[in-house]
């Protein structure tokens, strides 16, 4: 077995920055100078989009058959050298099997070195963790959820992780923060041309909008289907002329793991109880109204949510003019009984949403550039009217924490959160207590979202609306709400009084693993090394 | 009146290069180094795509509202200045308003020696000839259909014009060769957001993928419309991120302009002998089999070319995979027949093409991007079995002339027509004279489409294959065809008897007035001023 000492050396002083969040963040991020996070919105874009080279048609098949013999014959086409960065998409979750093929056929042409940026990585991609320890990847840059988070945690990975929200990936893909130099997009459709489809085929997915930034940006992409069709593949999520190559495999993934068959809601009195709160608190706050929007991801709090809301709809005979996904049966449903016009989905979650998405064309596939990227010009998510989010910790400033458990562990990534908390009304869904552990703290181990977007926190033992949002307070009085709105501190000390006491602060070392980018690129907070046993 | 005597230059020898094709063209094109034509495939982009400023959504409104009161107001915001280059798009064709709203927009605002890149120019444009008289406009960078075209020939515009395909349009927007300080495209359906549509409303044109290349890559978008929807416009074929400000107006055009009711076939008997000639060509050159694709434009042989090619493909029992548009109710009726699987569509030109386009997935919107661009990594045009064209010449090197009369006067656009030619059969279908002048010569006027990509020559009085072509020449013969296949000397030589001799040369000075561009951007051609009666 190999060496499993930790690897990452501890901070200097020196290369360290408080930044506007009170965070020591540090100046170099694995090679590059970083700007620590200054505020929402104070950090000025400047610069040019990313140019990727010119090709040219010369250099393609007129027939268009871009097919080649295998992911090894790909990547040796496309120039596979160390230390280069390679892309592969999650939008087949933990049922992925095509980004680690291609990582294994890049060690099978005895490459080291890379930089493995998923657009976010699975239990499923465990088997890294061999690759890092055979030099082959470098580090990743993207969420690691599960085994590789802890991985990272230990202080094991040779570089830096770095965390970026879904738009935050591609405000740093395009602004050219990252430079990708070979893409591997799975795709459950394409044709020999490389126009590919996520919504159809039996490995079906629903939306590709993970891997469009990749598509458009990389010097290089390679597209791995498990379901050829002659050209043209309609619809064409992914776009054949940004696509070098093309390889047939037998399987890109578990569908049984892509998708669920079908979503579960919770069967928790207190989280359906939380769910029922949401719902509530939209109509007192008078945000349920005709032409409304909100979004709800899949957890089982945010799908009881949707059942709350649309009894709501149906009894003040309301509808939505637009629901985001994530998308499960549960938008499919709303969308079928009218309560809504269209669905912008991003992911889809269940059979019958990858149904949906596929036929009808009021169920829309959403991209990280039209839903979150905050380098554009002005984006979805700050056009929703609410969001119901989870969160491991918040504190009583409203900061918010999703990446890292009480004890320091870093074990989720970012996806959309950050980028959803510029709704009209962000909303924490949290239990009060997980596994006796109090989710309100004085100060979050990592912020990942900033308090000052954080508007409501719902909890089984009370609402907490942020001071700042006045207007909300006023509609509230207005309805006569028989919500139970609390302030954050008097929630926070009831739960604390339960279980005996705030959390253990985390035993962390002094020793940087991995940083939380911004929206806007700056870093906002530091994921420190956890001390094992022996510390 | 102002006066109106030639601005142009004569031409300095030793500003002027003989390119591959053998003619000269200028290494100056408006101020801009040209590199001349080097032969079809030979020129190797270089360099790196266009990057466009880096924006934030801290300058956008949150509520993504980007309405403002007027286009005055949007130019202004826009930072519009003296020289910068405004460009606007054909989908409405003969019945924009918005272009030349614009252009006197800015005329009010004082600004001056502004270049217009229009993707194409119309009849109804005729009134920017005031606007160039007045400094207003500089000059065209874009396709001149009729009045600004003889505008040009004569002399009179200050600028060159540029000539460039659709494809090559894209081409130079995407390289950086043209720099798009603000596009302004009218929008039949669009959101507040500017999320834009052109398959509904009550200006509905189809597609927008001419304004795509602009709204990616310009400095400043505005999208005007005379269809507000609420957030989301569905579908966004121009993506509200990438939008500045939405103006609204009571009329982007004059609907019965912009699309037919019905496209017209053509009645008369040698055209429709053409037009029939050209599907059995089709069939007996063996392209004609189950999972083909042709393209054929809206002209009066193209449309009664769809007749004859869909009684065939009934007789045989056979199904396109795709046609590609401009579509009209002729393809649709293929579509609705099962004749083909889809079709793909660049430009619309009738009601059942509109009706179809906004509402059947089968028919799908394309751009210049996905079909034209031959600086991308493969596009569709090459991938087309076989696609029928007009042309003013051809000459016995089957070199072809799209833009110019044989008297020398501009009069027409490229289109797509230079990017069509890298189909696998490209057909120019002709009457051999009109209006008594042969349409084959020795020499054409102007070089459009270099010989070696025109494979057949279709006329009333025989068809001639580019002897390059053995493939076809075999395959007409093992199908035994009775089609009059001959020598395009020989049917030369046959108009020439009838109309009493080859066609007068035209009286050019040597005063260049406009370059042709290729597809990827090298100079095609000169286009000459027009000597007038006194010279």
């Amino acid at each position: 077995m190999a060496d499993r000492s930790p690897r990452r050396p501890a901070a200097d002083p020196e290369s360290f920055h408080v930044n506007a969040a009170g965070r020591r963040v540090p100046l170099d991020v694995n090679g590059h100078v970083s700007l620590p996070y200054e505020g929402v919105g104070f950090h000025r874009a400047a610069g040019s989009k990313h140019g990727p080279p010119i090709r040219s048609c010369s250099e393609y098949p007129a027939d268009g058959d871009k097919r080649v013999a295998d992911l090894k014959a790909a990547l040796e086409r496309c120039g596979l050298r160390d230390g280069m960065t390679i892309s592969t998409h999650h939008h087949l979750r933990n049922g992925d099997q095509v980004a680690l093929a291609a990582l294994r056929a890049a060690a099978e042409l005895g490459v080291k070195d890379l930089v493995w940026f998923p657009s976010a990585s699975f239990p499923c991609h465990e088997p890294v963790i061999d690759l890092m320890e055979q030099g082959v990847v470098h580090h990743i840059e993207g969420s690691m959820n599960g085994p590789l988070g802890a991985y990272c945690s230990e202080g094991r990975m040779r570089g830096l992780g770095v965390l970026r929200s879904h738009g935050g990936r591609w405000q740093a893909i395009q602004d050219g923060e990252i430079h990708v130099d070979i893409a591997v997009i799975a795709a459950p459709t394409a044709d020999p041309f490389g126009n590919a489809d996520g919504s159809h085929g039996p490995s079906a997915c629903g939306s590709l909008g993970f891997a469009l930034a990749d598509s458009m940006y990389a010097d290089r992409v390679i597209v791995v289907t498990d379901n050829l069709v002659p050209f043209p593949c309609i619809p064409w999520q992914i776009q054949g002329n940004n696509v070098d190559f093309v390889v047939e495999v037998e399987s890109i993934g578990d569908p049984s793991k892509i998708v669920s068959g079908t979503t579960q809601l919770t069967r928790s009195p207190d989280r359906l109880l939380i769910a029922e709160y949401v719902a509530r608190f939209l109509r007192d706050a008078e945000i349920v109204r005709d032409g409304f929007s909100f979004q709800a991801g899949a957890g089982g709090i945010a799908l009881a949510f949707v059942g709350f809301i649309k009894e709501i709809m149906r009894e003040q005979g309301v509808k939505a003019r637009f629901v985001r996904g994530g998308s499960s049966s549960y938008l499919v449903d709303m969308l079928n009984e009218g309560l809504t016009d269209y669905i912008l989905d991003g992911q889809t979650f269940d059979l019958a949403g990858v149904a949906s998405i596929g036929s009808d064309p009021r169920h829309v596939p959403t991209s990280p550039f039209t839903s979150y990227n905050w380098h554009g010009k002005g984006n979805f998510a700050s056009m929703v009217d609410a969001v119901v989010l989870g969160a491991t910790e918040v504190d009583v400033d409203f900061n918010a924490n999703v990446v890292t458990h009480s004890d320091g562990m870093l074990l989720h990534g970012i996806g959309g959160w950050q980028n959803c908390l510029f709704s009209g009304c962000t909303i924490l869904a949290l239990p009060a207590f997980r596994d006796r552990i109090p989710v309100i703290v004085d100060e979050v181990t990592t912020i990942t979202g900033p308090g000052e977007l954080i508007d409501v926190v719902v909890t089984e033992r009370g609402i907490a609306v942020n001071p700042r949002r006045t207007d909300l307070l006023e509609a509230l009085e207005r309805s006569g709400t028989d919500l139970p709105i609390r302030s954050i501190e008097e929630i926070k000390q009831e739960v604390e009084h339960v279980v005996g006491g705030p959390p253990e602060k985390p035993r962390l070392l002094d020793v940087p693993v991995a940083v939380i980018k911004w929206v806007d690129g700056t870093v906002l907070d530091t994921v420190w090394q956890v001390a094992d046993e022996a510390d």
